[in-house]
């Protein structure tokens, strides 16, 4: 065993890396090494990474050799059968938020209206403003005081998840599932969206999705006796993953109505790892999500849920008007997607400016403070556009307001302003009404919208951003068409489609998705090929400035993200480069002394395995033996007096059934450990337990190529082997974070400039 | 440098696996080896797997070095003008094929019924059967003599070769390209569409898509001087993939026009790697095509292109029909999808059975004896069909035929027989007709469709699967419809719509992109959770039958195909199991006559090369040096007669450049090679250009953790290295042969047994 104080010695190390890259030497300082437990970025949450590797070993087959046919088939159809739970609950959620909100936001506007046809102007304000004032605020202080991770959209949050990244509050402990998901989400969107804010619901139900799935995946709860031994199967990170991929994908088919869309979301946006298999299950899911969906609304159809009105599976249909058009529409659609794809990229930066803003405000206020809402600059604002209203006539159908104006007309501005998310859309989708609204009204609910969505995003509500993003889209779309309708015969509800694209693509970035989510809400595929066009356009438009708006937030909450594609900097290194010591390794039969003296000094979840002479000819990589496994190990106190027979103690003390996963930050610690002082002497035996085949690199190879490798395997560890025989076995192991930019650049200041 | 008739010494060596599988000794004789060139199945055609790893060494870390940002924008923006081109080209290969089928079918029936009309029955049949038996013929003829390659659906060969494996005759060059692909694919589709054979032109059209992603990825042709110094980049089979993925997505698109639908077919079915950028990249391909389609489509719509019709992006529109449905209706549907899913799976089983028949039949006689045409029995019957005629009001619109009938009224037979494929689909789909077809006529049309798209996919000319299964399965719905017309209110369109998928989910076993090219085909969203559903219980139900259609071929054709899931007994193996001797190491600079022996003696594609003392420690594995790069090299005459400076000759001699890999089969040969005799003694340094980082795995690492490695990566050599030190560096080599379950039941059959 080697000392633990030892450091790999790295002399002259920065200037032969140096040398390779300048091809010429170099004496630069290595200015910090990050250790591997150190968070990267500036949140100091616990965070902690996801194994997606197969070990293998002896008690793994000996419990592959234990399954029998009949475990096999209840494996399978409970995949399945957590699919159709996910499916169904992630629906009901959905369908139960749609009808609040539609019944909130109808009982507020019924009663500002009726105070209005009394001409009592202020008391309408006051009432419309006190409303949503309590709404805002009861939202805000559920979710600031119950469940603080329920803010924001989730959707980074499940992404970063599906990349590998745990951070104990998002998803996993299944106390903090219900006030994430039952107060603060559901609550806290509703009360959202039915105050006015701009706020989108598909983010909080992505991450009910996820929520619900991550539940499902804990595989019961041992405390309660609600497990069962099938369960145990699934308590491990490639099928939690497997579902939560399941619940983000049901989670955008709930809020949008879009299963097809819902897959595609899943696999383009949040899965960082892909399998045939599971384009099937999700969508099997999403399917589950449309029935139910489609089952609720023909049960509202008929009345029985208050104030929700009657819709199809579509939500905007936009199929009145006819699609046709020629060379000079077509150019009016490239600019418009030019136009909007740098709105949406400037969307991005803004977003991410004012998320760092509030970052630093909410360090001593809560966001209360500065709501936005109708008491505030803001409100003002809405004020004076409320007074600035015109009556055109209500030869249209919609969800037109006819707010102070005579019966048969309707306010153009209130029918935005004054109405949920979701009827301010479908008003501006509208077709065939192109005098519907005023250019001057466009631009000022465009204006409005754009700021304020970008100001609510930030705020501790959860809200997501496809909604405010379609919606001040729909908006910009609206407008250029008005201001082209001299020279193109487009319809403006279709210009207003092309604009919501537009934004779409120009913030979030994705294309066969978000193309199939809006085909879906707007049931016309004869537009197809325009918003083909419009989204390639705006996201190649976006992509020259920034990254998607997710990939930003990611990086702001600095979450260890593993990009699809390394730097380019990483060509010009190797996998020994970056490798930061000390490394600390086992014996085969290791003392019980020096693994908690490790366990206690160290924040290292992977300890290589190394069999030494007498016990080999020569020293010999084992394999990989993981914490978790190791405090399993000595929790069931597995120990021998002696060297050879320790082995069969392991064997006869362990199964693999004990190793099963918790959820995340539940797991055995090292302060559950009772172990005695005798006891330290004693021998344990790791082999059984280690992995066998860890996933291997020579230490030559250049980190680009280990970083794909470890990407697309879905890694924790990846050990750096020696090219050479006659060293020790091992050179060191590469974790999540020895790929981060962060830590690669705190080694190499310079290599910066390189590139 | 090792003997090269020294063979490993594997001494117990079955009987210490049967020991880890069966947990007892067995003295089993090894029945057969292998070797790693013998193609597998019963084809003997020149298989050759593609290498999707990235290699590493001082020629390529030059070249990396070399690239200049101007370079790699050159890159990007060549990678999308090379999508813009497959999109364009196969839009139009597209528009061309629909315009010619249309056209000839349109011209055959105008002669046929205006002789009918006269009266002149047995002219008009003579007409009739000449004109198919005159088209068939040609078809067969083209493709017999001039394209063999082009027969068949061609999407199991491009599957193929997104797993990997190049079968030379398939793709690649560009000389068959012309001859598949105008010749063969273009008129042999449209002359068997137009024929009246039961064939699609899907399978064709991504064929013809892959021909010419697969032209433009070879990088222009150096002996026309028609290839340029910047297209190098993309002469490696990674660039390659990519580009013949977005030609599948194009095919499909352009056959539908279907653009998302492409993109997900691509991904779903023809894929075995995806990465998000290609996702972007196809969606553009596909949005060029739906672009260039719909730019046509308008064009004919003034009736420039004879007698095609008019149709808009969409080909089946079932708008009309209101979709509302009850528990009943559900019922229906789900008996629906398990009997289509049955008959979908008895479809494949049957296509496998009739493949079989004829690669034997064919061996002596031509396709045209067996020829299904008009002529045959086939055609007796035909003609009983035509003469029991029925003529009901042509009270619905839609393409009927009024064959023999009064003016005003249509033969519903006919309408079905006479029409192309597409019309007759739009038919069988034709929403508010409820009456439109005899119960008989459909039995009787259906019984006739599933055969004869059986009987003719086998035949020799180039055919898909889609449309003949759309077929069948929407007569089958129609026919359901009808039958369950006492108890469901849904219109018989739209169960004949989810017949089509119910058949299309029991062959193909695709759920996502079927589910949206139906959705494109029809413009029906509505409809979108009933064929969700239908989709689930019909794969479901072919599941537990057989494999899907393409992947029956894929195995027929003995194709090396990776799957996605190892088998369950490779958990039982491992890595050093299935490597097979002997194996053939170089040395760091090795002489030109030991590597002259070797290519000539084996058929190995990759040899490890080990430094060996004096010029190292210990043996060390250097890297994998490669066939192609070896033959090069000696081509090059980069030797030299001193050991210490042959790196240096290799350096000034040889870049990176001149690696770039030719079209499949049209690379360097070793008869191309004119070393002299004296040469022999030459050195040669092996070191610039081995591949210092390949994949290795530990020889002790089960055979599925490997095989999905292998897979996930898209290797085409894995080293396997001793688990201990002290002995040869490395064991073997694996490659996709030694993964095949042929060769592995071979080493050890009585493995089969076990699971």
């Amino acid at each position: 065993m080697m000392d633990f104080e030892e450091r790999l010695e790295i002399d002259d190390f920065e200037s032969e890396v140096m040398e390779r890259i300048y091809s010429k030497p170099l004496l630069i300082k290595r200015v910090n090494t990050t250790s591997q437990i150190a968070i990267v970025g500036a949140n100091v949450c616990p965070v902690e990474s996801l194994d997606y590797e197969v070990p293998e070993n002896e008690l793994v087959n000996e419990d592959w050799r234990s399954r029998r046919t009949v475990q096999i088939f209840q494996y399978i159809l409970l995949k399945w059968a957590f699919a159709l739970i996910i499916g169904l609950s992630t629906g009901l959620v959905g369908i139960f938020n749609n009808i609040a909100v539609e019944n909130i936001a109808g009982f507020k506007l019924l009663l500002t209206t009726e105070l209005m046809l009394k001409h009592k102007y202020y008391k309408a304000f006051a009432a419309y403003a006190g409303c949503n004032l309590g709404l805002a605020t009861s939202a805000a202080a559920l979710c600031a005081f119950i469940a603080p991770a329920a803010a924001g959209s989730g959707i980074p949050e499940v992404k970063a998840y599906l990349n590998g990244v745990d951070a104990y509050s998002i998803l996993a402990p299944s106390t903090l599932f219900v006030k994430v998901n039952v107060i603060g989400i559901i609550f806290g969107s509703i009360f959202g969206v039915a105050a006015g804010f701009v706020v989108g619901k598909e983010g909080p139900m992505v991450h009910t999705g996820s929520c619900i799935a991550s539940l499902i995946g804990q595989g019961g709860s041992r405390k309660y006796h609600l497990t069962s031994r099938w369960l145990r199967y699934f308590k491990n990170d490639r099928d939690r993953r497997d579902l939560i991929t399941c619940g983000a994908a049901a989670g955008v088919a709930a809020a949008f109505r879009a299963p097809v869309g819902g897959v595609l979301f899943a696999l383009e946006e949040a899965a960082s790892w892909w399998r045939s298999a599971l384009l099937w299950r999700t969508f099997f899911t999403t399917a589950v999500v449309a029935i139910v969906l489609r089952g609720f609304i023909q049960l509202c159809s008929t009345g029985t849920c208050g104030l929700f009105g009657q819709g199809g599976l579509i939500m905007y249909d936009i199929s009145a008007a006819k699609v046709e058009y020629s060379t000079p529409d077509i150019l009016a659609v490239i600019l418009l997607g030019v136009i909007g794809g740098i709105l949406g990229s400037l969307y991005n930066y803004l977003v991410d400016k004012v998320l760092r803003t509030y970052s630093i405000i909410n360090e001593y206020v809560t966001h209360s403070i500065i709501d936005p809402g109708p008491n505030g600059s803001v409100s003002a604002e809405e004020e004076l556009l409320l007074r600035s209203y015109f009556c055109p006539n209500t030869d249209v159908s919609g969800n037109y307001k006819s707010f102070q104006c005579p019966p048969g007309h309707y306010n153009d501005l209130a029918s935005l302003f004054l109405n949920t998310n979701d009827d301010a859309i479908r008003n501006l989708l509208s077709t065939n009404t192109v005098k519907a609204f005023h250019i001057s009204s466009l631009f000022i609910f465009f204006v409005a919208v754009y700021c304020l969505g970008i100001i609510t995003y930030g705020i501790a509500i959860p809200s997501g951003l496809f909604i405010p993003v379609i919606l001040a889209g729909s908006c910009y779309g609206r407008l250029v068409g008005r201001l082209f309708e001299p020279i193109s015969k487009l319809d403006v509800g279709l210009f207003s489609l092309l604009g919501a694209a537009s934004f779409l693509g120009g913030t979030m970035r994705m294309t066969v998705s978000l193309c199939v989510i809006l085909l879906e809400l707007t049931n016309d595929l004869l537009m197809l090929p325009l918003v083909m066009l419009v989204l390639l356009i705006s996201k190649t438009m976006g992509d020259m400035f920034n990254k998607g708006v997710y990939d930003q937030i990611v990086k702001l909450k600095g979450l260890p993200y593993m990009e699809a594609h390394p730097e380019p900097y990483m060509k010009h290194l190797i996998a020994r480069d970056v490798v930061t010591g000390p490394l600390i390794t086992f014996s085969g039969v290791e003392k019980v002394g020096n693994i908690l003296h490790a366990l206690k000094n160290t924040g290292h979840n992977g300890f290589p395995v190394i069999d030494e002479p007498p016990f080999s000819d020569a020293p010999e990589l084992c394999g990989l033996v993981l914490r978790s496994k190791l405090l399993v190990l000595l929790k069931g106190k597995a120990f021998s007096n002696d060297r050879v027979l320790a082995g069969n103690k392991v064997l006869s003390k362990i199964s693999e059934l004990d190793f099963a996963k918790a959820g995340s930050g539940k797991g055995l610690k090292l302060e559950d450990l009772d172990i005695q002082e005798e006891e330290w002497d004693m021998y344990v035996d790791l082999h059984p337990i280690a992995n066998t085949s860890p996933y291997t690199v020579v230490e030559t190879m250049s980190l680009a190529k280990a970083a794909v490798l470890f990407r697309e395997l879905g890694l924790r560890h990846m050990c750096v082997v020696p090219k050479s025989q006659g060293r020790p076995p091992i050179v060191g192991i590469l974790t999540r974070h020895d790929f981060q930019p962060e830590h690669i650049l705190g080694l190499y200041p310079h290599i910066r400039f390189q590139q």
